[in-house]
């Protein structure tokens, strides 16, 4: 295997890797704020109505873009499981400055 | 809750998660390219030390930007172990061609 390419090719996807660090950073701080905005309210974690929606667009720009939409749910749930587990603890917390 | 704050929120998420898919889509693009390479040389789908030292830069940035290294470390595994699944079916069908 030519050597300069794979350097080219990798040097590209640890491009690629640090913007999706760089993405999944910055939503989840919206998401940060979006669990205190739920906890102050009493709304729930979790909000499987939105979720369903945002899977379906999710599947329907994975097709568009050529890959594999079962995957890209993957991903996506990882970070909803890791958005819920966020939002939970905010609210325990809240929760314990209520009690 | 302040259902126009919330509105403005996701539609940042969305944005961003559209982002992601296209990133990844690219991603692995690359991986295949680079798959198809490996196979027609007879290289391991998989390399460890490679891995090693991404995961480790991808701690660094993702420390940075204020992201917990450990959530960045399960999404690269889940992508790099969908890279090395796609890898062994290319290495699979090469296979096959010579037989």
């Amino acid at each position: 295997m030519n050597t300069e390419i794979l350097r080219e090719y990798r040097a590209r996807i640890d491009e690629l890797d640090e913007q999706l660090i760089c993405l999944l950073a910055e939503r989840f701080e919206i998401t940060k704020t979006v669990g205190e905005l739920k906890a102050e309210t009493g709304l729930p974690a979790a909000d499987p109505q939105r979720e369903k929606e945002q899977i379906a667009r999710l599947h329907e720009i994975a097709r568009n873009e050529g890959m594999d939409p079962v995957f890209g749910e993957k991903v996506f749930r990882l970070i909803v499981d890791e958005v819920i587990r966020h939002h939970l603890q905010t609210a325990d917390k809240h929760g314990d400055l209520e009690a």
